[in-house]
């Protein structure tokens, strides 16, 4: 089977360092380009020094002999390099929110411009690959995920899918600093992180209508009401979500047994998804640190009939570079794993 | 005015070392004796190298001719000393949960041992200034509260007392590693502990019951439904709580000014409070690294009608050894602040 | 007595802050102004959060009504400043290099601008006390060393002065990363730092000609031949500097009882330095956290008669604001502690 | 050709665990046992998290249908049993020092024990493949050099065997915390070792007798005195060490390119070393995390005619793991990087 052709749209954030690392190591895979702007010109080894050993050089445009390209550009510099790429046959795996969210009106909401390409929005397939799995293998254009999104949807779809819980949920998630990029900024300044923890955008973070579309295309008759909010946690990789509904389902309220049953549940909804584990403890982000797996631990808190469900995984792998490479699997008709087996570095 | 005498039992934990430090540098304290069985004989600059320019040694028992014993023993072990040294006329802060609770009862259920002295639980005052000032003066034994009840207690009991929120209520809370103490474990090594962030205590953390009594206390008719998770955050020190709750005041919902009413409630239930600082941001934990100082930030978020009150402190100042000396210079007719005035560290 | 008059000049970086910190809550000292020129207008608590009970407004101008200024600006900034202030008869402590080195000719090589007030650097005194008491209580221009210098000169005058080694010497320190300051750099992207350890500066440190000036000065007769080589850490505070130099005294060669001698030649040297304690086991940074202490720890490698002398201290403090403050107190006839008594935050 | 059947004694502490994530994604390696005392029964995905989705039980005793056994236990344990291994024919990679120092009576002088077996420590090849490559290919029983060793060993060994250097070396370590294992003690107690940095065994580590009885063997004449100071980092992989020495080279010194020579001197010694990368920058630990690279950096201090040789490592890959696989790969005639091409986990 002959490789199949990459490029990566900006290279230089971490999101686009992380494409890179896995696609040069992945075995199906020729990775033909890098670009980036400001670097254009530059060895990528020079500004990531992991690529030292490599002789990839950063180029300001990419190659159009390629069979996908991944973009990890900034949210809106998408939206008009995206229809120029599809048009070219490329196939596009977007690890912006510009193709995420269906209604074109909330991108004046939520993000403060107009979409030029409402079409493209319905076209676009969001790619969270547990959940539109088939579609995703068909997609011309896969819009990946956020990185909160990714850990607050694997925790909620089966019991928001199952009819579960009532409709107030509180997401409470908590990144670590790469999530923040490479961008410099006086929260992400060491001396400022560093022993800090705090909580951000409680006016409304932009992965939240994300999350609201898909909780609502899982079961239509469901109208959540989430608050979500993010923290800053003092280390480099990981994002863990807890995740608090009230239960409604007669069949576990009461129950000695209602733990056992939700984890059963939980394994059923996700028994084809091979990067999802149902974990009987309580899960840790470092066990999941350069892997793209999501860890999911279902719980019942029976004094309040409360589930908590948390989840965690590596922000930069399953929350952005490791589940593009798995969409890019799917469309290709790989295994959905393949470059993407690697165990986690512990400790 | 004399000094005031005092000594600590078992020094040799964090929270009885922060004690020392916070007495041993109090302007109207005379720091007569520090104990701790295993360390007997040994110079405290010896277990706690910040002590390495003074001359405590740690003894084997507490000198009788104390005002007040601050005791930092494990749980449990304060049920059978504190009669004795109040019977001494030795008033008492214990920072266990020993006297914390006032039904006898929660300790088979939370502790797992029938409490001795249900008479002496009632006598003993829960140490939360902010809510037993007057108690607290007067008291002979004064328990303080656990790290975590602290900040729970302090964003919720304004909007406790004055009814606004409904009784289901999450409690997310993120800790320092310095919280689960000095003994070792696996879960504080470390190469476990750095670069991660996990949650647990599921099946129920033993700081619940007090948060449940009092809020209960401020509002007799409230019923509160609580579900609280810690999670435990690489750093050393702070606490963070995310609290969420349901507004049911009809004055606040649909008020574009919801935000600014709220604060002002927050700001008139601490207005005699010293220590506690309403923020207009969501606090971090290190702005109150090494003080006794609680931030809390009340917001308001309107797409699901929810109130979001965030609170931080240092969980073995405010939330242990700081709150102990607060409530000491309440009980010696001291102004609260005396001796905690320090700025914190910063960055 | 009355208040000293004190006066902080660009208050916005670390070392402004840390001298804001000490000097609001020294006894002896009214803190007038606060200047920074980007910030000037903004609250002090809304600059650094530790602050925020404070009232204290950044203005731009200095109040010309104070006793002493401490100025915190960067290298070079200070020519120019500094005269007129003396004009005004305002004592200075200068944070910067400006004022360091006595021979005007090192300003072009290591900081690559010619100093226009030789004069003035014959004038200033070398602010490191242990070396220079009385001529900083008698001084109106106190230049305050720099934070890697503090350490080593404290870690090898006492052997440089008796003549104890060769005139080979290698530093090698290792800094936290608060040390590179507040202003933003990749380097200091916490993301990039967390998790690693590297060194720089290894064409040549501009602490290094300060360290050779003292050490000079303390023995005409040695010629130091210095390879400082500083490394940053994953930390917030605190430098460690490990100094490696081989014995040539007869005495102390091949004497058992060396280091136990060497311990007592510190002891001697430091006898009335309050602020250097001389440990018995290699010492921590976290030993001295936010305090004004340097631990020093003499050693001897009888395998290969070398002396390993390890210092370390709080770059912030000792090896900066806590060091101005030390020196104003010699220079308004104060004990040399007050205000700088403050226990290490541990852990 | 067929899978080399792999065996790990003691998989329970992390030299353990990330030999079994090495070998258990290596092409051409089956892992067939795990073994660990107090563990046996357990999975390991039990024991350590990153193994959840594997299926390797812990077993007490290994199978001895195995090509080659790994020993990761404490030292001393492996005295006894490498003999009978070998004598069943099983080839032995031993992460231990016990069969690395050539002169028996070094382990009662720095390990306190009579050595049983003087012939197989004549036997043994020290497994640093840059210096032992085709010995280490035909050897029956290697010694896995220690982590600090290797990173000395492979900055000093080209300027040693070309007789570059005095006698006089000063080697300044700073490893992470996993360094000390996964044993609990105070000093590696989160609370204790995060933000602080230290220096530990002045009076003489055991990694330094392999380093000078590897030196001394590159060049016979030359006699090293070798100072050797580790220091504890608050990170939890790596280690960076900074070596000095002075040049005694007529060529080199007072040399304008003596840098680039030197630089040249190094690429051409590694030339044939698949994992040495001479770098043209200070190399960070980052660089090479969960990798079997070393970067090595060389330099040259003209103001002291000082070579200062900088390299680092991940010390549990090459600096444990890692270096037993590619001595694995030496053993069975495979490409030396076999198994080890994964590039850095970058940020």
């Amino acid at each position: 089977m002959p490789q199949i052709k990459t490029g990566i749209i900006n290279v230089t954030g971490y999101i686009g360092a992380e494409l890179a690392r896995l696609l040069c190591q992945h075995p199906q895979v020729e990775l033909v380009t890098v670009t980036g702007r400001s670097a254009a010109g530059q060895k990528l080894g020079d500004v990531f020094p992991n690529f030292a050993g490599t002789n990839y050089i950063i180029k300001a445009e990419l190659d159009s002999e390629i069979d996908i390209a991944f973009s990890a550009m900034p949210h809106k510099s998408n939206v008009d390099v995206v229809p120029s790429l599809l048009k070219q046959g490329i196939r596009v795996v977007d690890a912006s929110a510009d193709f995420r969210l269906k209604d074109a009106g909330e991108y004046s909401k939520w993000y403060g411009f107009t979409h030029p390409s409402p079409d493209l929005l319905r076209e676009a397939v969001f790619g969270l690959p547990e959940l539109h799995q088939s579609e995703i293998a068909s997609a011309s254009l896969v819009a990946n995920p956020g990185c909160y999104s990714t850990g607050a949807l694997l925790a909620l779809a089966p019991i928001v899918k199952e009819g579960l819980i009532y409709p107030d949920i509180v997401v409470d998630s908590k990144s670590g600093v790469s999530g923040a990029g490479r961008t410099l900024s006086l929260t992400t300044h060491y001396s400022e992180a560093n022993e800090d923890i705090c909580a951000y955008s409680l006016e409304g973070h932009r992965h939240l209508p994300e999350i609201e579309q898909e909780l609502k295309a899982l079961n239509p008759s469901f109208s959540p009401s989430i608050t979500f909010v993010p923290h800053l946690v003092p280390m480099t990789r990981g994002i863990l979500s807890t995740c608090y509904a009230r239960l409604r389902d007669d069949k576990l309220l009461k129950d000695a047994k209602a733990e056992k049953k939700l984890s059963q549940i939980y394994r059923e909804f996700y028994k084809h998804a091979p990067f999802v584990q149902i974990t009987i403890k309580p899960p840790h982000t470092k066990h999941v640190c350069g892997t793209n797996f999501c860890l999911v631990y279902p719980s019942v808190d029976s004094k309040t009939d409360r589930l908590i469900v948390i989840s965690c995984l590596d922000n930069l792998v399953k929350g952005g570079a490791g589940q593009a490479v798995q969409n890019m699997n799917l469309m290709f008709n790989l295994p959905e794993t393949t470059g993407l087996e690697a165990l986690a570095i512990y400790p």
